[in-house]
């Protein structure tokens, strides 16, 4: 059986659900965060980059949130989570999948972790106080230019649609309102309406 | 024909290289950064990111490095660039070009694109003195975690070699020294030797 370590409030909610959607077999683990578990030197000898989602199978670990959620269509291909054998409808996905993680998160990211990227506070409320608007722009190119409904690829609903749900979760702490952008509010409302959702959103509150 | 958008000294290297690799019928076609073509509006009605690598192909257009590889590796499947039938082998594989493109290459750009995410100078000077100290512990994951060697992978060449190959060229830019990573540095001069990169190169240097 598989396992799959999460935090709350980060992005292993989308390979969550994408877990849940194709009934995979596994346990999920919660990775502390507010007692920094995650740089515990048990947790590092797992993952040495410090970070969640991680995916223990039995061949090894995956980390990374792209090639977590391909690995998981990939083994379920009857879930229908990706275009597997079309080699440019899977670059669509893909090419979703890699600016949600490189661009779009990473904007969300300076608002919380500036950290990462300067020592001086003053920096840190710098790159705060630009989340809005970069969140927006990111967004907006989202809703107008990749989006095509229902789901984001179109009619078939894939592993970027978990993906976008759980950022498109963070515009409410990042001070932009959803409703800016109907396709993705009218998404992520359908979304929660997802069964597999549910689940994994339960697990992640722990009600369930 | 596919079309391939490229800039010197930018992340499309990687993407540029792969295209030699497989011997991919393709015309390179160069955006000149110093004038903004990327802001263009007949580059941003291609591409509304503003960004390189594109690749426009029969089907339509595909941004990102990640997609982009992965696309260049299912199209030659001859040329084996990526373990396409082994989903454990490919989530390694597209967990490093996941790491490269969220991580790394974002560590890289607060040294001469604070701007994206601070409006303040002070914030971007900040920014910059703490690029060496990232890309050194990232240099130190990829080194230590995940090299296997002969190629990143292991044995075989895969869409991860020109990528490392390509961030590993910013670190002298950085002020950090390939040298402390022998691995990577090993491996970043073998790259150099490949008639494929050779090849790119030229045409990047204008050598060609």
């Amino acid at each position: 059986m598989m396992k799959f370590y999460y935090a709350p409030h980060t992005c292993s909610l989308a390979s969550h659900i994408a877990l849940e959607e194709v009934g995979a077999d596994y346990e999920a683990i919660r990775v502390d965060f507010k007692t920094s578990q995650q740089r515990s030197p048990d947790y590092l000898a797992m993952n040495p980059k410090g970070r969640v989602p991680m995916l223990v199978t039995a061949r090894g670990i995956i980390t990374e949130t792209p090639a977590i959620l391909a690995y998981i269509a990939q083994i379920h291909p009857a879930s229908e989570l990706a275009p597997l054998n079309d080699p440019f409808a899977l670059a669509e996905v893909q090419s979703l999948t890699s600016y949600l993680c490189s661009t779009v998160h990473p904007a969300h990211s300076h608002g919380i972790r500036g950290a990462r990227w300067a020592d001086d506070p003053a920096a840190h409320e710098a790159m705060k106080a630009k989340v809005p608007q970069n969140m927006t722009e990111n967004f907006t190119v989202l809703e107008d230019q990749f989006f095509r409904g229902p789901w984001v690829m179109g009619k078939t609903y894939s592993i970027v649609d978990p993906y976008l749900f759980t950022i498109a979760g963070w515009l409410k702490q990042d001070h932009v309102d959803i409703n800016s952008f109907p396709r993705v509010a009218d998404h992520y409302a359908r979304m929660k309406e997802r069964p597999a959702v549910a689940r994994a959103l339960a697990v992640v509150h722990g009600t369930a």
